[in-house]
C-alpha cells in the first residue's frame, strides 16, 4: 500500500476544495452575508492541509486497484467532513451531526434534507448546497482528475473505484482527457437547462441552484415546496426532461458527439430506461387520474415524480404520499432500480437489472438445453465473468447493508416504511421516501446514530459499495500499512 | 420432453392425494362429522384420475432436469388445486380462491391463513389442514417417492429440483431409500414432540394438529389465538425447541444416526443459524424488556417468536406488532434470511448467506491481493461455479418477484408494511407479517387477485423459484411439447 501517496493525493484534493469554497463565498460576497466568511475560513484551514500534505510528491508514484478504492472512499469522507464546517461556522446548521448529513446528501446528489426551514438560509449558503450536488453528481474524483496533472496510469484506478456501473471506460486513451470531455458536456447541458428555466420566468440564482440539482441528480432546491413552488407546467416540463436526460450514460452522448446514432439507438440500458420511465408514466397517470383535474395534469405529475425518482434526484411538484398505495410502491420500485451506468443518477442501475434478467434467461435455457453453449451479452458485447461476478457482489453487499441499516434505524422505533423508505432512499441517492420521511418531510427527527448510519449509506451507495467495504476490511489494517 | 411420463407420473401423485384424504375422512367418522364425505367424494375423483393417466406405464420412462422440474412445478399445483376441494364441498371455505389459497398455505408450509375464525371448523376438515403442513414439510414428491416405486435415475432429477437449499445430495446410494430415511426421521421427531406436548396436558388430536404445523414449519393451529391459547411455558418450550430442530438440515441428524459428530458439530450452516438465533433472541429480550415482568417472560416470548418466524414456521404466543419496531425490524429480517437448507423450513435459507458473505470477502481479498488465489469453501468443500451462479440467479429472481408482487398486491391499497410483509412473509412461507397481516389478523381482506399473487409467491418461495420460471418460460411451450 503507496502510504504517501494516498495521503499526498488526499492533501491535493483538499486543497481543490479550499479553491471550490471561494464559489460559495463569491456568492456571499454579492448578496454582503456576514457568513460568507464561514467559507474563507474553511478555505484556509484547507489551504494549509494541501501547503502541509499535497506540495512534495512522493518518489515511488504508482498506485493500483486497491489504493484507488482507498482514496476514493476517503476523498469523499473528507470533503464531506470539511464541506460540512460552513454550515455549522455560520450557524446554518449549528449540529455538526445534522451539517455532515446535509453534506454527504449534497455530495452524494441523495438530496435528503434535516432542514425543515430552506428559504431562510444565506443565499451563500445554499448556493453551496447545491454546488455540492453539481460537483458530486459527476464525481469528486473525475472533477479533481480534470483540474490536477496525473500521470495516466494513476488515474484509471481513481476513475474505475468511482465511475457508477458495473464498467468503466476510457473515451479517450488518456484519463484526463475523459475526464475533460465528461465535464464538458456536463457543463453544456447544465447551461442549457439554466437558459431554459429563465426563458420560463426564473431569476439567475434560482435557475442556478436548481439547474446545479438536476445535473447531479440531487435534488436539494432553494424553496421549501421544492419545484411545486414555481407552479408552472413550462418549468416542471423542463426539469422533467432534464432529470431524464442526466440520467442516461454519459458515454452515450460522447457517441452522439461523434454521429455514432446505431450505437445510441441499440442501446439495451437506454431502451430499458425509457422503457421503465414510460411504462411507470402510464400506470401512475391512470392510478391517479380521480385525484387530478384532467388527464394532462395527472400526467404532468406523473412524468415528474417518475423522472425525479428513477434518476434519483428527489426533487417534488406532488406530495405523492396522498397517491394511491401502488403509485407509492411503483416510486419505490423505481428508487431501488435507479438510472443508468456511467450517469449522474445513483440507485442500483438500470444495466445491471437487465444484466440480472439476462442471467436468469440463461439459467432456463441451461435447464432445457443442457448442452448447448449460452453467453450473456449486453450491447452485442459478451458480459466476463468478472463483470458478473462483481455485479453479484454488489447485490449481495447490497442487501446487506440495506438489512442491517434498517435494523439499526428501527431503534428509533419510527413505523416500517419510514425505516425501510428511509435506508432505501439513502442507499440509492435518491432523497424523499414515504411515510414521516415523504416528500414534504425530512429527516431532521432521527437520532444521531441513525443520521449516521443514513449518510454512511449515501457514501456506500454513492461508491456503489465496494470502496467502503475496502477500507473497512480488517485485511486491509491487518497489515502493515 | 417427455409429456407421457410428465402425465404418467402426475396421474400417480394424484392417486397418492386420494389415499391421503381417507386419513382425515377418518377422523371425520370418529367425531360423527357429515363434513367427511367432502374427503370421500375428492378420492373418488382422483381414484378416477389414477385410474385414466396413473395406471399404465409409458414406454419411455426417461426424464431429465427439466421434466423434473415441469413436474415438481404441476404436482404442487394440482395437488393444491385438488387439495382444496374439501374445504368448498364441506361448506367450510365457500369461496374456492380461498380455499385455494389455505391449501397452498398448508401444502407449502406457509401457514397464512384466510380465516377468521378457526375453532368453528369441523375436527375433520382443521386435521386435513395442518396435515397439508407435515405432508408438504418433507415434500410433496418425497413423500410420494417413498410411496411409489420409482427407478432410481428417474427419483433423482425430481428430488433435486424439489429439496430446498442450493444443492440435493443423496444420503444414501438408492434415491428412495434416502426418501425413507428422511421421512423415517421426520416421523420419529415428529412423534416425539406428539408426546412431550401430550405430557403438557394437551390432548391427542391438538399434540397432533401443532406438531404436524411444527415438523412442516407450517404454522396452522387449531385455536384461533394459536399457541398463546395454552398460556403455559412448557409447552412454548417444547414447540421453541422442536421448530428450532425442523430448522436443522435432515442430512445432519442421518450425520447424527452414523455417529459423525464432527461433522455436525464443524457445520458452517449450523453454526451460523444457532448463532443467528441467539443473537436475535438476546437483542429482542433486551428490546422488550419493559412490557413483560420480568427477564423470563421476555426470553420466553423472544425465544418463541424468533424460532417461529426464522424456521418459517409461524405461530405466535404473543402479539409482536406491538413490539417496537427494533424487534419487528429483527423478524422480519430473520423471514428474509429462512432456515437451513434441507430442513422443512422456507425463505432464502442461511446457507446461501453465508456463501454470500464468502463471496463478498472474495472480492475484497481480490482487490487487495490481485494474484492469488482465493476459492469459497463450505464445510471444507469448494463451492462449485454452478452453486455460485445458481445461488445468484435465485437471489436475482427472488428480488424480481418480491418487487413485482408487491406492485400487484399494492392495487388493494393497504399501507406499504402490509404489502410488502405481506409478500415477504408468503414468498418465504413464514406466515404472518407485520400491520394488517400481523400475527392476530389474516389475510381475508385482500382481493382474489392479490390472493392468486399470494398462492403463487408461497409456491414459488417453497419451490425455490426455478421449477416456476422454467413452466412460465416460453421457451419451453414454443417448441413442440
Amino acid at each position: 500500500m503507496n502510504k504517501r501517496m494516498i495521503i499526498y493525493i488526499l492533501g491535493r484534493m483538499l486543497g481543490v476544495e479550499g479553491v471550490v469554497l471561494l464559489i460559495p463565498a463569491l456568492v456571499s460576497l454579492i448578496y454582503r452575508e456576514q457568513s460568507g466568511f464561514s467559507f474563507l475560513i474553511v478555505a484556509v484551514i484547507l489551504g494549509l492541509i494541501f501547503l502541509v500534505f499535497g506540495r512534495k510528491r512522493p518518489k515511488n508514484t504508482r498506485i493500483y486497484g486497491k489504493e484507488g478504492f482507498v482514496i476514493v472512499a476517503l476523498a469523499w469522507l473528507f470533503w464531506s467532513l470539511f464541506g460540512a464546517l460552513p454550515f455549522v461556522i455560520s450557524g446554518s446548521i449549528p449540529d455538526y451531526i445534522d451539517a455532515f448529513f446535509e453534506t454527504v446528501s449534497g455530495f452524494t446528489t441523495t438530496g435528503s434534507t434535516i432542514l425543515q426551514e430552506i428559504e431562510s438560509l444565506p443565499m451563500g449558503i445554499n448556493f453551496w448546497r447545491c454546488l455540492t450536488h453539481w460537483i458530486g453528481g459527476m464525481g469528486v474524483l473525475v472533477f479533481v482528475l480534470m483540474i490536477m496533472s496525473f500521470d495516466d496510469e494513476n488515474s484509471m484506478p481513481l476513475m474505475r473505484a468511482e465511475m457508477p456501473g458495473p464498467e468503466a471506460d476510457k473515451l479517450v486513451p488518456k484519463a484526463r482527457n475523459t475526464a475533460a470531455i465528461l465535464y464538458g458536456m456536463y457543463f453544456v447541458l447544465t447551461a442549457a437547462e439554466v437558459i431554459l428555466l429563465m426563458l420560463g420566468g426564473m431569476n439567475l440564482y434560482d435557475a442556478l441552484v436548481h439547474s446545479f440539482s438536476t445535473a447531479g441528480t440531487g435534488g436539494f432546491s432553494n424553496r421549501n415546496a421544492s419545484v411545486s413552488f414555481y407552479d408552472s407546467a413550462y418549468i416542471d416540463g423542463v426539469i422533467t426532461v432534464f432529470m431524464i436526460l442526466f440520467g442516461v450514460n454519459f458515454n452515450l452522448y460522447f457517441m452522439l458527439l461523434i454521429k455514432e446514432w446505431k450505437s445510441v439507438l441499440k442501446n439495451e440500458e437506454l431502451r430499458a430506461y425509457l422503457g421503465i420511465i414510460a411504462a411507470s408514466i402510464v400506470v401512475i397517470t391512470a392510478n391517479i387520474l380521480s385525484m387530478y383535474e384532467n388527464v394532462f395534469h395527472a400526467f404532468r405529475y406523473a412524468a415528474f415524480q417518475v423522472a425525479s425518482i428513477i434518476t434519483t434526484t428527489g426533487f417534488f411538484t406532488a406530495d405523492y404520499e396522498l397517491w394511491p398505495e401502488l403509485s407509492k410502491a411503483i416510486l419505490l420500485a423505481l428508487m431501488f432500480i435507479g438510472a443508468s451506468a456511467g450517469s449522474t443518477g445513483g440507485g442500483i442501475k438500470v444495466c445491471r437489472f437487465v444484466i440480472l434478467c439476462k442471467s436468469i434467461r440463461q439459467e432456463i435455457r441451461k435447464i432445457l438445453h443442457p448442452n448447448a453453449v449460452t453467453v450473456i451479452k449486453l450491447n452485442g458485447k459478451k458480459v466476463g465473468q468478472d463483470t458478473m461476478r462483481g455485479i453479484n457482489v454488489y447485490f449481495a453487499s447490497y442487501i446487506f447493508v440495506l438489512i442491517a441499516s434498517v435494523l439499526i434505524v428501527s431503534i428509533d422505533n419510527f413505523d416500517f416504511a419510514t425505516s425501510f423508505s428511509g435506508v432505501l432512499t439513502t442507499i440509492n441517492n435518491v432523497g424523499p421516501g414515504i411515510s414521516k420521511v415523504g416528500p414534504v418531510e425530512n429527516f431532521h427527527m432521527f437520532s444521531p446514530l441513525s443520521k449516521i448510519v443514513f449518510s454512511f449509506d449515501m457514501l456506500v451507495g454513492r461508491l456503489e459499495i465496494i470502496p467502503f467495504l475496502i477500507i473497512l476490511s480488517p485485511d486491509l489494517w491487518r497489515k502493515r500499512f
